[in-house]
């Protein structure tokens, strides 16, 4: 069946605010250098306003991938929470400008549109303060049915599992997808969150089609301490598994096919964030168009390889150019 | 059906002769710092001689597998052909001390016995001056068909398809292996090899049960670039692929298995020289004691880190105890 969209991704609605600071900003504010802390809003509008001029992006991990799905010449929807504000009318013009369809009321009350707080040292270190805000907000009423039927698959990030009213909302959407014959995708998002949700991920597995991981997240999700126990977990269970190892490269695993694939060689690497978000956007891409799970896994290999060689959890090229550059499209 | 022997193993019987040298002896006989150059006999002997005092070890590929299989606690046998002089006698005292049962006659006449002279400069670093000799002249009438039915496997390395008498042998030895219902193992050795001989080996291949190759090996023989294309054509194969990956491990596949298995971690690599041989003696250490794929794999691992953490291709420890104190055995 041609579906209207290749995938809709679903996740925590979330802009980035980035500005180069001193060493000293972060003692004067008390920010632990190059992690992510999650804060209120309180602190979180402090930390924006004490920055001056930043640079606003739209981030989020399920938006990032669209974004490079997008950029790949995917047809992709988005279905995520913010407030209408200044920050929300930020994120709905970003992700209108790289072409995914957006259709999520924004929130007229209740808390801020989410943002990450990112404080750019010169060492080049960013150190992350993030505020989920509304994206929390993200309910059952949020999911739109018809936006899931017309995907070939929903793709879902873990991080949602954190907000109780999103993950409701994430679980009836998963529900329309399979009454829809819609396949579903799961990125574990954390090892930390598969500690807090373990229990209620592996009782999922069966009603997934296609499962993201790396390898802290695979270990944490099989309760297993050798990357071999994880595949034969992975081709146990009936499903598409995405396993994801850094500089080893990845390997797919889907009932009897198994792929070791390489990480995309020569890459200089500057900040690994996004490189999930970017490798689920090629293997989605492939996938939605027949390439083959080992054409498929090159292919995010590729987007990966491309977002880890700068700064910024989003592509900076047209990744439809570099994979026909590469001879993946 | 209970064997005497685990593994019987043919090869060119080989005896290492160490020295350290100054880094003036090596341009005083332009030796190549740190290659492996095969050299005629004339010069083999005016190197030894002019060495002085030497370390006298028995050495070849296979020969090396079968002692690291026999301090694991297997039951080997081996196959070579030394002739009777100095250091045929030294090769079959050494292989006495290892508990390996060998019975190949001495040749009477014909070329020496082999030697690989090592030149160690204050570097650590090992130059080989290799002269094959009396190893080439291993001929159909020494395949002993008792030992080899006696034998659960039979594993030979290719170094002896450079040697037209010892081609033949082992082609002889893999009919008798076939007939007697005894398992082939086959290493490929040396990418150069396949270079002489792909067409010969892959025409082999429906007949081998067991195939060792590291990456170069086996891009070499299925003629393709990357890793994941030599796991689908190993697949394909009807046997049982042990892929060696250097630091990333191995992967074993064997029609519907598949183990991806990482390289053993905290290894400080001193001296590569002997990682397969080791790595075969591991796994089929593992192989003849039904330990199963991945567990043969990560003992296969372990013994190749052992010898890669010293120099010289033969463990320094005994690997049964090291198995065990790892709980692998």
């Amino acid at each position: 069946m041609a579906h209207t969209f290749d995938v809709a991704g679903l996740g925590n609605a979330i802009v980035d605010v980035l500005a180069p600071v001193s060493e000293q900003f972060l003692l004067d504010h008390s920010i632990a250098k190059g992690a992510m802390t999650l804060v209120d809003e309180h602190r979180a509008t402090t930390l924006h306003a004490a920055l001056g001029e930043t640079v606003e992006v739209a981030g989020g991990s399920a938006a990032n991938t669209m974004a490079g799905f997008a950029s790949l010449g995917g047809k992709g929807v988005y279905l995520g929470k913010v407030k209408q504000d200044r920050l929300g009318e930020a994120f709905r013009a970003s992700m209108k400008d790289t072409g995914v369809h957006y259709t999520t009321g924004m929130a007229k009350d209740g808390p801020s549109t989410a943002l990450c707080v990112i404080a750019v040292t010169p060492d080049e270190q960013r150190s992350m303060s993030t505020y989920l805000g509304a994206a929390r907000e993200f309910s059952e009423a949020d999911v739109n049915a018809d936006e899931i039927a017309a995907s070939a698959i929903l793709y879902i990030e873990g991080y949602m599992w954190d907000a109780p009213s999103a993950k409701a909302a994430c679980i009836k959407a998963m529900d329309v997808a399979h009454k829809a014959g819609t396949k579903v995708a799961f990125t574990m998002s954390d090892p930390f969150l598969i500690g807090r949700y373990g229990d209620e991920f592996r009782a999922m597995m069966p009603k997934l089609d296609i499962v993201f991981a790396n390898e802290e997240e695979a270990k944490a999700l099989f309760e297993v301490d050798a990357f071999d126990d994880i595949l034969q977990k992975a081709r146990g269970w009936n499903g598409i598994a995405a396993l994801t190892r850094s500089e080893k490269g990845c390997v797919i695993a889907s009932k009897g096919e198994v792929h070791v694939i390489d990480a995309w060689p020569g890459v200089r690497v500057r900040d690994t964030t996004g490189a999930g978000d970017q490798f689920a956007a090629g293997f989605l891409y492939g996938l939605t168009h027949d390439m083959g799970y080992a054409r498929s896994g090159r292919l995010a290999g590729l987007c990966a390889a491309e977002v880890i060689s700068h700064y910024g959890a989003r592509p900076e090229v047209n990744l439809r150019k570099l994979a026909a550059d590469n001879a993946l499209i």
